[in-house]
């Protein structure tokens, strides 16, 4: 199976945290681009909402776009740096920024479909609860629940990817990790409802990513979307792909192959202190290596994950990785 | 709503862990008992299958809990202590495992039967994996849901309530979480599979158990039975309720209440070096006490639940808790 | 012993994060100040260096604080905020960056001394790593040891409390806990370098903080300041005291009595969508009742660490807490 | 440098945890002897004193190894499996038990020097508390500090070795992580006394096992010894080294070696369910070569290590690992 790469065009941007304003001088988009485009392997970007494309400058953006022979792999609604949604979007308590969301959400459909693109990656940031006894789980899960369905119904070429993640901007999110997503997904009743893997969330939430992967397949084979970083498994550091995990890469890439992902691998980085593409660009290259080891050795994979034996896996991993 | 607490019998017995072999004398069966039932509050028992019953004495042993005045809450089949699972039970790679599995917990259903008990508590605590590529996620996921699907449609009478842990004595076990452990209920199709939480597994899974209940509400009502123990959030420690987390607790039983439980409430600890009987005691005592705040509170929490607004939420549990 | 309370001037002003960058409109330094002094017991203020005070308007600050009653307690250096500082101040590999943090440092030695504190707060936030195999630890320790060093035995009057936290804004911090921290401080060889306890650092960091207060009274008495918050343990979350954490807060304040901990109890939050000065106040509110309960059984608590039977502990604390 | 390898005698026995009283069968030590010393690399055995070794047969325990021309590495005292020391050895609230700790270590000294070993490897795995509120941090580590002092001055041959590890048996260790426990080997004053690295106990206490090896260099050239091992982060798996981590362990290795570490590269696993003199062999041959590319890269890893910048460091360990 061919891999397709891509990369979140953000990820090229300025990078601040909660302590530092700008690590970084801000590129414009058009900078961004180019650079995003030199990146070797990359054949798509991802977009964000009201910062990458509005609904007013679409047709121009997806010119630009064709011009550098790249495709616009998905959109991702802002639903999480307006100050609008800093206590929850499709699960606000405020039924008015819940329509909001829904709203700007659509205005997102219709960007996609204008640029050819059949994907929306939902991350709802704000949507969770920091302080215990402030949230009411059930209404505010129900009307998250709602919001998706009433969206994937009206749009119904459009698939709707959930993104999950632990925690970060609140201390707890509604979705969380692949399982309670997957709840979510089968209660919309939505067959273009599905689901995201960012590969730092998943370690961040525990996550063996091989195993959350068969559960998206059992699950109404709902995985649609992967983003790729790494990190020191306790916080969403974003890092370059290898940084920290090597095995669990090798072991992911089988599975998505066994359960038939044919989706887009993109980049999803955060380089506060480091050159942006290099950084995305050696993400892609680990992939691409792990990749091969992959494909040259499927059937002893597979044979290995149906003897059990952590000794010859072992054997077989060290041959592999070492010499 | 009136409480209804219980006890693992096991908790009065020897503990052990894999360092020293016996923090304790061993207790009979008959001195567990008589400890137990003397534990203000307690009015049900959980037995271990072959541990504390076998088809051969559970008419007796149902003779003596009725001669004590208390009922036998659910039945625990044994499939962590036996060698032969130690490499799993319902989701074995050998088949004859896998059917021994399901052999034995067919006993257990007779024996519940037999002792008026509609419960059978399933804690698979050895199915799962330790090494990465080592597991076949798919086809052994698949068959521990078969297996759980073929008794729940055997023995449409009993509950199956699946019992959660993220690991150990595994390091990643199949039924992890709340959710994962909600889909797999939902695929066997059975009314009668749903969920157990043990509050300390959930701690060391990262959930709020509030949100955990509210997650089985929604996924069709399935949480059947409720373990009780405290941790320090990174192992399954096992110590008295109470000892560790304080607001988490009331705003659990807020939720039992809100979703509908009527289940017991029963003890599960490991008390190595302490008096088990006192420690079983001071966890109902605490339960009693935080039960009494929701009780006494709940439109109050209701309300703050409505408005979200951590200032407010602060104040409230100040002036209940201090003084 | 009497309490002292304080807050960082900061807490009262613009939230911000890595998605959203800005949760409030951005209060001046008059609007916060006002504020803050408005908080029922607080009777001192700490200054970012360069964020509130500078060499400039060192004495119109002063004044300000004199009118209002308050104290400086600390001045914090800005070694985080500055993008000079993304790759270390005190360790950076740039000599230069070096001596900058030093300079800047020796001026808010100057600072203090002219607003009459005794007190620098040092937060080595950017001092640590991101990646494996990108740092010398052992030249970049020695480093770090050596500026501290110099600083201390210039200004023997000041006492630098070095403030330790696991990570973030880097993965690793150079000073991440309270032993390694304290190792530092003794390899001064100076009795004004001291720690900082930030009781949601020492959270994160899987401390339990009595016990860390009685490491920094057995290697030489080092404890010199105190910032308070909460958090989920998993991350600084900075949320208000006793939102999380209930027992573990009253251990904490009968140890710093028993080792004799006499400076302010600091506030350091982040209420990202809260009312900051409420926040602040809630914070100290559960101090202040923490604080009567030990007050209060000081002997007894004394008389439970040295039983040492859990059993009695939770007896004790749950009629303390409840009712 | 030529690493020597050697591995504790109890991994090839018979593992248990607390619900399985024993996945394997027991061997004689004559049996895990033979599997020992069969293993490829293998020069020396850390023998467990009572379990393995005691004062009785020492001389000849000492034939045997010399016989199959190993050499006595280390001797263990058991401070963990006797009941008597389950509050506590040396930090027991109970003199008598202190006492008897400071004996049986005595006892061990002579067995050690009878055998031409000069390391005692100390795990106090009791040494700690569970609940808050029941220990008396300030006498305890006084008293343990005390009996280190006590033993190290009475024998000053030997070299006592800490071993640290967060958690287990107890939720909280006194000798937690490596800063805590150089602390305490400084303040024995004793410059035999120093510390053992196990590489899951620093993994599960969230070290960076490269930069602790810097620690105990800077606090006086003091580490005595490696244990290696590998887990998933959260717990003390003990299981193959380069099963979960791979970049860490080439680190870690070029700090020994620029740190002057010539000990003994130790094996400690706990293979439950696998063969264990197999899985020893595995831990062995990573070892090697994870050496290996640190014996032929030093120059360009520590030219990294001054350069700090994670996309070079990224590609070389790519190129290194992959292919």
């Amino acid at each position: 199976m061919e891999r397709q790469y891509s990369v979140i065009l953000g990820n090229l941007g300025n990078t601040r945290d909660r302590f530092c304003t700008g690590y970084k001088e801000n590129p414009t988009t058009t900078q961004m681009l180019a650079q995003a485009v030199a990146v070797p392997h990359v054949k798509g970007i991802e977009l964000v909402g009201t910062w990458d494309v509005t609904t007013d400058n679409a047709s121009e953006i997806h010119k630009v776009l064709d011009g550098h022979g790249v495709k616009c792999v998905s959109i991702i609604p802002d639903l999480f740096a307006d100050r609008i949604f800093s206590k929850g979007s499709y699960s606000s308590k405020d039924a008015a920024v819940r329509q909001r969301a829904i709203d700007d959400t659509r205005a997102m459909c219709d960007v996609a479909r204008s640029m050819d693109c059949d994907l929306l990656n939902i991350w709802p940031g704000q949507d969770g609860y920091d302080y215990l006894l402030t949230a009411d789980y059930e209404s505010e899960r129900a009307w998250f629940c709602e919001a998706i369905q009433t969206l994937a119904n009206e749009n119904p070429k459009i698939r709707f990817a959930l993104e999950y993640k632990p925690r970060e901007p609140r201390t707890h999110s509604y979705l969380a990790r692949m399982a309670d997503t997957l709840l979510m997904a089968q209660e919309t009743g939505c067959d273009n409802v599905g689901v995201t893997i960012d590969t730092g969330h998943a370690f961040n939430a525990g996550e063996n990513v091989g195993e959350a992967i068969v559960l998206a397949k059992r699950a109404g084979n709902r995985l649609m979307h992967m983003h790729f970083n790494d990190n020191h498994s306790v916080w969403d550091d974003d890092m370059i792909v290898g940084s920290v995990h090597t095995v669990c890469y090798i072991e992911m890439l089988y599975w998505l192959d066994r359960c038939g992902y044919d989706g887009y691998f993109s980049m999803d980085q955060y380089p506060y202190r480091e050159d942006a593409a290099s950084c995305i660009g050696e993400s892609i290259e680990w992939l691409v290596m792990f990749d091969k080891i992959v494909q040259e050795n499927r059937q002893a994979i597979g044979e290995l994950i149906a003897l059990g034996d952590p000794v010859e896996t072992s054997r077989f991993m060290r041959r592999l990785l070492l010499k």
